[in-house]
């Protein structure tokens, strides 16, 4: 009976995200549904982004926390449009959530939508968003082993961002290993390393973006 | 209707966890729920932590992942009796779990049972597994203003162990503002100060989880 209920949700939430999709595909938006644990870089890989594709994407992006705006007053230093979502207690966004914020972006005047799910490896990766690109990010403070614990989220990302590049030989992290892992799992994925911190590989990271834009705007 | 359901989950892990909790105190376990995001550092601390109580407190671990028995394999290695959960998919461990996993424990042997919940600062919050008590672990590499972003889990924790500080300098982890936050959601908080890595601050925490182990010893 649980489980009955489970699909429900699921079910309500997928036909929310088709919807969401169709909203992105008409007004020509690609849009990014950002995953990863907390204090990985998820706000600091925005602001960076924000700050490098200026003048070239015209940006908006969608802040997911529990609680708290700090990072949408992060985002909104860049004069970009940005909405904040609270869920209060969820640990993860779902697609209505994301279709009532849309009522409150310039939709028409937008090429990429970033939105920055919860903190969280396990449940974002179960609530399809209607975005067009799954980016998770992994600090290399988290250890290479994550992927082995939290598969689902690794095996459906379409990028995986290592971020913290410049914390690499201060633990045990095994880049070798982790990549190996990943494309196991998930053969197909491009994998991004970077720090936001240093500024690392970031305009590799910005330009796959930009090209991600660009090539839906071909195809559409 | 969504929301009768949830309650109905609540109440029915509120019962078992509390039949966990009457047959802790029958066995004169301290049991201790360790929470934090991916790669915080749970299995280090509890590898540092079986080595450091060796001899001196008889003790136990439940290990919780989606997938993947690594972490049991880690914590098998210091000869402890160790429970694999693998919750297929859950976010969180819940008392139902913990209770099935106490069947395969030898509990009239053990002082201290400690259960490594999945990595998640959010949902292992909303679930009583019976334990005694609560510990949170957030590493330096995180940010100082998760707290204000995961706010449940840092104001029912009773210790918070900040992991990493080798790391304190290379980002811009802002300890006094941590402190500040924490004690201002959670006065009775414990906070420890220590790095796995290095072994810095390991003893006083051990030793602090020693005197919680006597201290309840003494009070039954």
């Amino acid at each position: 009976m649980e489980l009955r209920v489970l699909e429900g949700v699921f079910d309500a939430n997928r036909k929310i995200a088709e919807e969401n999709r169709e909203l992105f595909r008409k007004h020509g938006i690609l849009a990014v549904n950002l995953m990863a644990s907390p204090g990985a870089g998820k706000t600091s890989l925005i602001d960076r982004t924000l700050a490098l594709l200026r003048g070239r994407v015209r940006m908006g992006v969608i802040e997911g926390d529990i609680a708290s705006s700090v990072d949408a007053e992060r985002v909104k230093a860049h004069g970009v449009p940005v909405v904040q979502i609270n869920t209060g207690g969820a640990c993860h966004l779902d697609a209505a959530m994301i279709r009532q914020a849309l009522d409150h972006l310039p939709l028409d005047e937008l090429e990429l939508l970033i939105v920055e799910n919860v903190g969280n490896l396990v449940c974002p990766a179960e609530f399809d968003l209607g975005e067009s690109l799954k980016v998770t990010i992994l600090s290399v403070a988290e250890g290479h082993d994550k992927p082995l614990k939290y598969p689902l989220i690794f095996t459906q990302t379409d990028a995986l961002v290592l971020n913290k590049m410049d914390l690499l030989g201060m633990g045990d992290f095994d880049l070798g290993a982790l990549r190996n892992t990943v494309l196991k799992m998930n053969p197909d994925v491009t994998i991004f390393e970077l720090s936001c911190r240093t500024g690392q590989g970031l305009e590799e990271w910005a330009g796959w973006l930009e090209r991600m834009v660009r090539g839906r705007e071909g195809h559409s």
